[in-house]
């Protein structure tokens, strides 16, 4: 792919994204990395908190990847340096300090997730404690100087809390600077973020100037929506779909997201070439083919990347036979499990869900239709009454050969 | 004086003191360092630039002596911590960052004047550069985590320059927290400073509080007026009597303020008991004594304290015998020398100045009556018509005998 002209390579790497300051900055970065015979660096941070990597942050690592294919290459930023510190002021329960040795685990833990995306021989693996734990007192007021506390108070989260005379700590002004300070050590030609990102991508653009370096092309990607159809995919919301799931799980949960996101994900995590994807959607729309099919698709081309062709053709029979062949009515109802009644984080005593979701009259009967084999989840047979079911996505529970109800936790 | 009780105590700091924080605390720690047995710790910071101290310097200064006439300890720290650093945006030119020569020099030539008022025995000096130098990022942040941005903006000049939308960098917020800081390294139990110094001294309280300690006294003393009776002394203004003038300069400027400052200049920078100056200025109100001689008497007592009791004796007299013997008329008219007209920053050519003031019609003419020997300054014959004349302060020009001039430098 080296044989692409800057303008193709602009091309691709546009696709999906929300913004880039600027695309003119991007097609000089890339004519001077041309020109000087020299791959571009670009630079992702992240927190050093542990990982679980859906598919929202996968948005961002699949924007990294094309970069490398393109044969450019990629700063994985591990952000340890705060996450030694934490939160000073022991208010933020999510920003507790981490050890040494938590912070390596996490970061083992990463590389473990984010080369199935990247290619590991071109990721550089960095953590800024090397040159902020490094910094003096005196360099610490060196960089503050490089910047205005109004501009800092027009960060839309400091601007809403100063506005409501919430306090903000001096030394939160210095995550953005710390951030931003990262695009200077590591001369960064590029930074990928997501778009709640972007003020600190352009604290690092300014800071690189202050610093004699060019600025660095912010480019932003969007969030994805999760599997609800209208928050920001996130494991604390329950909404997501994990890129260690099994291949089922996967699929249905693919299978599960509103028709409008379809394009968004076709665009955002599949490597579908955008001609086809206007393709698809064209007939979509031209009635030609059924938003089913077209999420199918989806569907498979999601689970092939993670697990391979063979294993989402598996998938796609498994759910197929659920739900296409075992003959389940268009329009049976949907129980919502309260928080209150899992078992789990996620899951479900089998006989309660059957008794909760109204497929029985009562535990005993419960049982007993366990017992008599009458009882499917997704068209797999329950064989024992003490099964826990995943409920943190969509499943079809069915009680003898009428009785149907699609379950999944609430949150 | 150590046998004086907290009372007795809070009363002689109390002299002239524009503001305690709080009166209450400063009782507190008189107890406390009497039951504990050990002196207080009294911090004064100054910033280490060259030292030229005048009589405004010396109201916080001769503060300091009384804490240690009482037995305690004095912390006079020097800044060089800030000076080293200076101004890293480079907009200042009065914040140029020093070498460690050069603040080592300003140290030795602060030290050489301080001991005129200070007593070298209790007094410590003490660079902050020893703990700041030292702190990591990890410690700037934590630093940073204990002050809130809204409340550092309450600070007059930041409030100001918010609202009026000119720039402050974020690093300026550091100069308040490391002022502040400096009180827990010191462990200061009291801290002196102007009233333009309120908001640091406080925000010193409030640190130590964060670091478990203890929170400071904040003793302001008031600025002190210059000669000008206007605004506050400063070199700069041309407004000042420096400690290291001569006695008759000295005894001549203290004569040139207005009536109006005297009382502060008694109570502010002599020795002289309250009691005593209460029945000074009771007498002077009800008039039983003239200004002149409420003046005559202030003046002494200036000179006495920097020259010696026969010093200022000397100089009471040589200034009676031109004012009061030269029988120079009371309403001599007044010249004020514009900045151009000026040879050295604070000087003018005799020559010249004579037919500035008009007292002669030509330059040669002013030749001819200086080797008449019939032009006096001050009373003093001037005998060379290459005299520079410093007229930094009032002086009064006589030529023949009945021209008379008072001429000052128009700063």
């Amino acid at each position: 792919m080296k044989a692409l002209s800057v303008a193709e390579q602009v091309e691709l790497l546009s696709r999906g994204a929300a913004e880039i300051i600027t695309v003119e900055d991007l097609e000089k970065a890339l004519l001077r990395a041309e020109k000087e015979n020299r791959p571009l660096r670009v630079k992702l941070g992240t927190d050093p908190s542990a990982p679980d990597i859906h598919l929202g942050h996968t948005v961002v690592y699949r924007k990294l990847k094309q970069f490398q294919d393109l044969g450019h290459d990629v700063y994985f930023l591990i952000g340890d340096f705060t996450g030694r510190i934490g939160d000073p002021t022991g208010k933020s329960s999510t920003r507790k300090a981490l050890t040494k040795e938590e912070v390596e685990a996490n970061a083992q833990t990463y590389a473990e997730q984010i080369f199935k995306i990247l290619d590991p021989e071109k990721t550089n693996i960095v953590f800024n404690s090397k040159w902020l734990g490094a910094m003096s007192f005196e360099d610490v007021i060196r960089l503050a100087s490089k910047y205005t506390v109004a501009r800092m108070l027009e960060r839309d989260d400091f601007s809403k809390r100063f506005q409501n005379n919430k306090p903000i700590s001096i030394h939160e002004f210095f995550y953005p600077l710390m951030q931003g300070y990262d695009s200077v050590a590591l001369k960064a030609d590029v930074e990928l973020g997501g778009t709640d990102q972007k003020f600190n991508l352009l604290v690092g653009r300014e800071l690189q100037r202050e610093y004699g370096q060019t600025p660095q092309v912010a480019l932003m990607m969007p969030l994805l929506v999760g599997t609800d159809g209208t928050q920001k995919m996130s494991k604390s919301l329950g909404n997501y779909i994990g890129i260690n799931e099994k291949p089922a799980e996967m699929y249905g949960k693919v299978m599960s997201i509103p028709d409008e996101l379809m394009r968004d994900y076709y665009e955002l995590v599949t490597d579908v070439p955008m001609d086809e994807i206007k393709t698809i959607f064209n007939n979509l729309e031209a009635g030609k083919t059924h938003p089913r099919d077209v999420k199918r698709r989806l569907a498979r081309e999601i689970v092939k990347l993670y697990h391979g062709s063979s294993a989402a053709k598996e998938a796609e029979e498994a759910f197929d036979s659920v739900f296409r062949q075992g003959n389940i009515p268009d329009d049976i109802p949907e129980y919502k499990i309260p928080g209150s009644e899992l078992d789990g984080e996620n899951s479900i005593w089998i006989v309660k869900l059957l008794a909760a979701a109204g497929l029985v009259s009562s535990n005993s009967e419960a049982r007993r239709m366990i017992k008599q084999r009458a009882v499917k989840v997704d068209g797999e047979r329950v064989s024992a009454d003490d099964e826990q079911v995943d409920v943190s996505y969509q499943r079809v529970v069915q009680v003898g050969k009428r009785r149907f109800a699609r379950v999944v936790a609430d949150k």
